[in-house]
């Protein structure tokens, strides 16, 4: 239905003229870099009605040439070292698509020194230089755009930093972590334990070889450092979040959240608080009927609280290739649009102009006041009321406590759901409880996130 | 936690300069006007640290200049006349929240001759004027934006413009009036029929006194030629978007929905069919697990399939007025970030260049296919297999067919959910279906959105 469009633009008076076409250099051509490939191809005139221009891949960096050339064809120059597509002079924006930290901040200064902008979904890279590489950026006047870093296919990045710039930003929540969140659906669709359910995400290639970064929450603490950086105005500050995987969550608190209503989510927060912002990610219980709890499967949700638009909601897939692709190409579009304007009439790389940016303090983990779950395993149904007094006594507020359904009498569980209480406080209170002669084993832990607008 | 950061910004090299604010003119103060001031009043650090300058609005135009006094303070020059704020020699940009399409139209496209930029929510007069309107826009090299046109406070034209723009976008479809939402919300919940539930959304204020506009889908149709505009690069065409609203919907077949395992929404749609583009507003059977069945009360929700990023979808409130408000702020800080660039380097007001702008032909009513919800009365309970069997004879699919429970004998309901049928099929069974000796009374047909990626 689509005509193939004129790609020459107009002139303020309506007539056409004709820009030259933004010229990329693609560092690393793995799954992303050739589904970026493919749909800048397929969806080439489509994209140029849109950018004004077109947008052509020139220079490709790659370990393997031979299955490179036959991906790319035969007019784009190929070469085994990334830093000749960082510094070619044919070159205006690089997109780096090969991962990892070290060598990659390297070519990335190195393209930004030499004049070029930069397109990266580089999480990791980011959070963990992304101060040193904003600043270099700036420096030269260059962009450096990084859409497909957070929850791929939604515009979460230009959602903040450009969609709600009238907002004081409360708080962002994030299922960011499509890997965490297929395994937790399988652990609580199916009543799979951590272990297998992991296995499955490792054999629909949901999840790498070595999946720690997934499961051990690092990656979605790197994207919840870049969240919290353009919601509140702060560096990005990777070091500071606290982070829990979802490694020790057994099958039985999924059941027994189930009971009161609530899934268990890989949760990422950005929260203001009094004693500072919470930058955190663990698993937490949110609400069944919550539309956050709905976001299952590999997929990804984001919820942002601020002062004028109240609560607003975002999702789709959190990886893919072709759904990278999308965010990658999203930012070159934005390039194409924007080069050649003065670097002070850009978008901030991180929402904020630099000198307005502020570390904020980060609240301790024991002064994050939440609502908590609990399941406390004792040894027959005369000891819940030993669990209640120890949890007055300590100052929790007892909002639910019921017996986990079906548990025989002999590993009897009292589940406790409380009201807001200091991560701290609680850590005293769980010390209490499992002192108590009444508790027959570990006692667990999760918080509870109403996700309330 | 916020400090108030310095609302001087950064050269390229990082050393504060000085930009002069941003001046704006409001044409309109009543409540989405009033709002706006009110959030630029108390985010006014915030947002001149992510515009680089100040936004301050020194003229305004009201009805009512004492109540207007009392709301914008002694700095702000006031004036019955709005011809006067659209052309102001100290105004860069003009803020529309006057509503309306004739004089609105006049004010906005004088303010454009005089070299102002156009910030405005105004959803009737871009869909009635939007092609005018942009083109003028174009010749004077001056930006026109509507995010708050598009449910309020959700970025979804920056989303479409900007966020998807690697995507051939397959369709969008949208809950994009807060109002039948909030009706047929409480219709299900509830159990009301629909004069009672609007009678709720009146006095609750999430109704006009007169609510013709909204729940007979012209409020959503306005939205969604917007919408597709921005997804398929053609024109704002309101005129051929086929509107049916919410009036006719009757409590029962709200409740045969549910008993199917669906909820009915007035749905948006905009969709590349073979024959043309689908342009629609229709109440319409979601399921009801489905993500976009969960947005509820007077929220709002859109879906956008794109061919890359696949499924995305963005919730939030469909009115208020801080939550407009968050949406012409936004614009205005594009606007600030962007005043002095060359207008061919702006995002086009469409997200196409206007020369890649095409006229998509609108597929007619009658060849649009969808799949079916039908209720039809019959005498008894022998009569379903003649429903069956002409439908059959008709050529439509049947794909579940149960009896309404708990209807009486002498009223028996007939549930049909069907396969994919064009709409003209439909219509011709149905004349055939009514004239049945069977069928006791008249026969119900809605449209059944399974919204799958």
């Amino acid at each position: 239905m689509f005509r193939d469009p004129d790609p020459c633009f107009d002139s303020p008076g309506g007539h056409p003229v004709a820009l030259r076409p933004l010229r990329v250099g693609m560092i690393g051509i793995g799954t992303v870099g050739a589904g970026t490939l493919r749909v800048l191809v397929r969806n080439q005139a489509l994209i140029a009605a849109r950018a004004g221009r077109r947008i052509e891949v020139v220079a490709v960096a790659a370990r393997n040439l031979a299955r490179a050339a036959s991906i790319v064809g035969d007019a784009v120059a190929l070469t085994y070292d990334p830093m000749q597509v960082a510094t070619h002079p044919g070159v205006d924006v690089v997109v780096e698509v090969a991962g990892g930290t070290g060598p990659a901040r390297n070519w990335v200064l190195a393209a930004i020194a030499a004049g070029k902008h930069v397109v990266t979904a580089n999480k990791a890279l980011l959070a963990e230089h992304g101060g040193e590489i904003f600043a270099a950026a700036r420096q030269h006047g260059v962009a450096v755009a990084y859409e497909g870093a957070v929850a791929v296919s939604i515009p979460i990045i230009k959602a903040l930093r450009e969609g709600l710039t009238a907002n004081r930003i409360e708080w962002v929540a994030g299922i960011i972590n499509g890997t965490s969140n297929f395994i937790l659906s399988q652990m609580e669709g199916e009543g799979l334990d951590f272990a297998t359910a992991l296995a499955q995400a490792q054999a629909r290639g949901y999840a790498e070889a070595d999946p720690a970064f997934d499961i051990e929450g690092t990656d979605a603490a790197h994207k919840l450092a870049l969240l919290a950086a353009n919601a509140f105005g702060m560096p990005v500050n990777f070091a500071d979040v606290q982070v829990q995987g979802i490694t020790t969550l057994q099958r039985l608190d999924v059941a027994c959240a189930k009971q009161l209503g609530y899934r268990i989510k890989l949760l990422a927060v950005a929260r203001r608080r009094e004693g500072g912002v919470e930058l955190s990610v663990q698993p937490a219980l949110l609400p069944a009927t919550h539309l956050m709890a709905q976001v299952n499967g590999s997929m990804n949700g984001i919820l942002v609280q601020g002062d004028a638009s109240g609560l607003t909601m975002y999702y789709g897939a959190g990886a893919g290739a072709e759904q990278t692709a999308s965010a990658v190409i999203a930012d070159l579009v934005d390039v194409a649009r924007l080069d050649g304007t003065p670097a002070t009439q850009r978008v901030p790389h991180l929402g904020f102009h630099p000198h307005a940016l502020r570390a904020l303090q980060v609240a301790p983990r024991a002064a994050v006041r939440t609502r908590h779950y609990l399941r406390v395993p004792v040894h027959n149904d005369r000891c819940m009321a030993a669990v209640g007094r120890l949890l007055a006594e300590q100052g929790i507020a007892v909002e639910q406590m019921e017996w986990k359904v079906g548990s025989a009498d002999e590993a009897r569980q009292v589940l406790v759901l409380t009201g807001e209480s200091p991560q701290g406080t609680m850590d005293l209170a769980l010390d209490a409880l499992q002192a108590l002669p009444e508790v027959a084993g570990p006692c667990v832990q999760w918080r509870v996130e109403p996700l309330a607008g």
